[in-house]
């Protein structure tokens, strides 16, 4: 038995597996952005000499994978599995992206949580001895996710206050048995909350609940508090959502303000950038976890991390028939 | 480490996971199949009171959920993680399905490999410690799943001979370290596989080199033969793609012509039915393994089960683009 089970949500992972490696491809106007030197690499234009935009999604999902494999000096028979999904319907862009790939494939879904859950799922499977090396990775694309969630781009329609700019890039993390970097000790799983909101264009404010949940039943599950981290760090919540979630977690008595930070108000520059209420998408929490804060963790300068990735569960034929959007959120604890 | 790896898609797991109770509901075309007995409850209509395809099945999932913890007598606070996925644009059947659920989530993709996908996280998690109780579940509807992959259904458009009819149902399979049942011995995990096939209307051909190489795998990971088993039940190859895996199985030496059978070809009747080259959907493999299979290994007439679960990776927009159908099958042993 590897795993330690604590409260309903949570698991301690007993031999904890380690970070070993990452890897991130981002877009041009991720690259304008204050993180734009902690990527791998910056592409030039939204194609990247693909004729659409799932083609380039695909393509930089694999050339993310080989990247990994590169820096980590890893054969894809290393890789015991590939634990991946998107935003794209039926996943396209990762089956597409690591159809040469060699290593057994786990598909997964979980909107824009999809960074951690990949990581739970590859944490467990290393702690237990199933693997000694697994990839998790996810990627998004602004404008795949725009023609197929939202308009057609050639539209130019006018964007709402509280919508948020979906990341175009690609985050892989290599978990394993074996050697240094930062270290996978908790895994905290989300249930699906759903708390009425409807409005498409309000994703921070619908998935600010399922963070709020997670946290709070991480702290309760493990006995930790605000101070045991350096950081909590949210996916994609948005200057809406991050507000919820910092008041709701309050109001269960855990004051988190100033540990609070989401990526999606990172990764661009909300004064010059033009992204309204931030940045969301899967390769939000993962481009900017895989470069700015895994540096930040290798320098010593973040040593305990709670990582809580938000996704909302919803798609345009649900908003289309009057349904509210479920979310979840999923955390690990990773510390240096 | 509670997992031995076997070659490079295998794992045993050292304490074999029970499958302590199924559940499943199927519509009026399956209850009328030569497999309608085995069903939990078999639908008067395919909307089930719902306005749309997708809220019903957003409803199938919801009542087969229910019906789990009815029949294993468990609460939703005794089910650890709930493993599950679906064919429609971002999950949502499952996810709306499972938003009163009350249990920590982790989604996944597979296409029609899902059954097995989340048998095979969920074993694993059970035997590494992480869980006592999985619930693994996926659903398919044939008017969602027309309406979204082909054509308008009121249309009525001709059917290809080697299309299969997508199963409407919901299977569930709760896995749990503790209670009596069929044990999950071993878990394959697949690998993507693209043999160039573009016709979206034969997935069992463009499925079928994917089962043969997992099954493939799974033979030389273990050094099992054919003979080691009652049955290797393949998820939804359907007429042609049966023929072409046993075909290519044999090819690699290892001759299961005898052994074989397929979802597809049981669930309906292929003389009466109409339903062309045989059955398809995440479902297929789902209520055929949660209602009769089961019920089979409890009654001690099959005792060694490799259950193979395949699935298309593609969406409309992947064929629209010329792109070919990258397919990945998973499999594990099921022992009575």
């Amino acid at each position: 038995m590897a795993g330690k089970r604590l409260g309903n949500q949570t698991v301690r992972l007993e031999t904890p597996p380690r970070i070993i490696s990452t890897a991130s491809i981002a877009g041009p106007k991720e690259g304008e952005g204050p993180l734009g030197h902690t990527f791998d690499l910056v592409l030039e234009d939204e194609l990247w000499g693909e004729k659409t935009w799932e083609k380039a999604e695909s393509k930089i999902v694999r050339e993310t994978w080989s990247r990994i494999l590169e820096k980590s000096g890893k054969a894809p028979e290393d890789i015991n599995y590939i634990i991946a999904g998107d935003l794209l319907n039926q996943c396209i862009a990762t089956t597409f992206g690591l159809r040469e790939s060699s290593a057994p494939y786990l598909g997964v879904y979980g909107a824009c949580s999809t960074m951690c859950e990949s990581l739970s799922i590859g944490a467990m499977l290393v702690d237990g001895g199933f693997a000694d090396n697994v990839v998790c990775l996810t990627s998004s694309h602004f404008c795949s996710a725009e023609k197929q969630f939202r308009f057609p781009l050639e539209l130019g329609t006018q964007r709402a206050p509280t919508a948020q700019w979906t990341v175009l890039g690609c985050g892989a993390v290599l978990v394993s048995s074996h050697g240094q970097g930062p270290a996978i000790t908790h895994v905290t799983t989300g249930k699906i909350v759903d708390k009425g909101i409807k409005d498409a264009n309000n994703m921070g404010g619908a998935m600010a609940p399922a963070a709020a949940d997670t946290i709070v039943s991480h702290f309760k599950d493990t006995g930790f508090t605000p101070d045991y981290y350096d950081l909590v760090l949210t996916g994609d919540l948005g200057i809406v959502g991050k507000a919820i979630c910092d008041e709701m977690v309050g109001e269960q008595g855990f004051n988190i303000s100033k540990k609070l930070k989401d990526c999606g108000l990172m990764i661009y520059d909300l004064n010059k950038q033009d992204v309204h209420a931030g940045a969301s998408g899967c390769a939000c929490s993962a481009t900017v976890f895989a470069g700015h804060i895994y540096k930040e963790m290798l320098e010593g300068r973040i040593k305990k991390l709670l990582l809580v990735a938000t996704g909302a569960l919803l798609n345009p034929t649900s908003t289309q028939q009057g349904e509210t959007i479920p979310s979840i959120a999923h955390a690990v604890t990773i510390e240096a």
